[in-house]
């Protein structure tokens, strides 16, 4: 009788980031668990709706089908380049969301790259929303299903951000015990954030993203997308009923 | 009579980073002057065939067109999935490159990434080739043109590399006194760097280029490669004769 004594990382699967939806088409998304990431703003804003009681969320891809789910007492967010859409109750920000009384109802939402990842990532096995509000019940998940998943950046019109990386990099790290980190762009991210870990928001304001929302007089959206932990909710995206819902996992 | 006082950066211009020549498409190319930089390996064995006393280096597509230029007389050089190619001089390696008496013969090249990113880089105001054998000479030419100026990451198959990055990011660097860095993937690549500068050599064994060289057993390769300003030639593509020169420019 013999044993055959696998090293532990056979048992590990692959964390993976897609620095930009420009990107994608390199991936199989089919094989990838893949969590959706805008920090600047509408991972945060999502995470923040669904944490402070809006029921679930309805990405749009424009005003007119929006305003169709105002006749069923939706609340509507969105920006359009970073501005608030004239006539919506909310803009694409958690600073807003967080001062909102949402009283059980439902939310449909614009934005400019989040909804895009959101449709390009359609044939995932699962998709996630990813936010530092909810990056440990995230994580945790993460481990618990234990599959190949890719951290998706949105971008900014397909650019990398930087904040975005910093996200990515925070979810690799706090997922490194547990899944193989080998692939460049996780490698990277994971960098920027071992070097930025002490000071985010010092970080993030280096960003050509910070100077967007400081020129819109939105700068304090910055402090509020980094806080950690602060909606633990996990969010996730119902490809049957095109909705973002809090899953209420046990975990 | 009135004095306008601006203020310094008024007078700088953007230095930016394209991560993958999948990016590239985000730029408006004609506005640039780029640096190709392919770290593992084209790049770096560009620069050390010219600084080894190659006369220049002609870019090549395939194999059949290599074998024309060796009827006059041209060493051929290149690779195919990171391996020699069958019956050339030397592979894609700054080591073998080292080694060879090229008695100021010309070289044919192929590479599977470095070649693609100069040919998708032609409607460039100028292309120059980056490599950390270089990086001081390039980095004084492009203070004195002071153009606006994009660094070009060959990347592997698409995908962002962490050598190429790293790279990008000690350039950013060193120009950090003379342009202004306030694109994202500028500013990922300089925190990069500077989490890294003090080992290079460990710092790129992470990378999954690495894992290649190391499987291939060339993994001497890497540590060639981040040898700074080992070949000080300033190495210009001249998009007329379709040949990458050392610029013989008194700076």
């Amino acid at each position: 009788m013999s044993f055959c004594i696998y090293p532990l990382y056979m048992y590990k699967t692959n964390i993976e980031v897609c620095l930009s939806t420009e990107l994608l088409h390199l991936f199989d998304i089919r094989d990838f668990l893949v969590v959706i990431v805008d920090i600047f703003r509408a991972t945060s804003t999502i995470t923040a709706a669904l944490g402070n009681g809006c029921l679930s969320i309805r990405p749009v891809k424009n005003i007119d089908e929006a305003l169709l789910w105002r006749k069923q007492n939706y609340v509507l967010a969105g920006e359009k380049d970073g501005i608030k859409i004239n006539g919506f109750d909310l803009g694409n920000s958690p600073v807003e969301v967080k001062n909102f009384d949402f009283n059980t109802r439902k939310m449909a939402f614009i934005t400019t790259n989040g909804t895009y990842a959101i449709n390009k990532s359609l044939l995932a096995k699962e998709i996630l929303i990813g936010s530092f509000h909810n990056i440990t019940v995230l994580a945790n998940y993460l481990k618990t299903v234990a599959q190949k998943s890719l951290i998706l950046c949105a971008g900014w019109k397909g650019n990398p951000c930087l904040e975005d990386c910093l996200f990515a990099g925070a979810l690799v790290h706090e997922l490194s015990d547990s899944f193989l980190i080998k692939q460049d762009a996780a490698l990277i991210c994971q960098e920027i954030f071992l070097n930025a870990k002490h000071d985010l928001v010092s970080f993030c304001k280096k960003s050509s993203h910070y100077a967007r929302l400081y020129e819109m007089g939105i700068e304090q959206d910055l402090v509020e997308c980094l806080r950690i932990n602060f909606y633990p909710v996990l969010a996730g995206f119902n490809k049957e009923t095109n909705e973002i819902l809090p899953l209420n996992l046990k975990l």
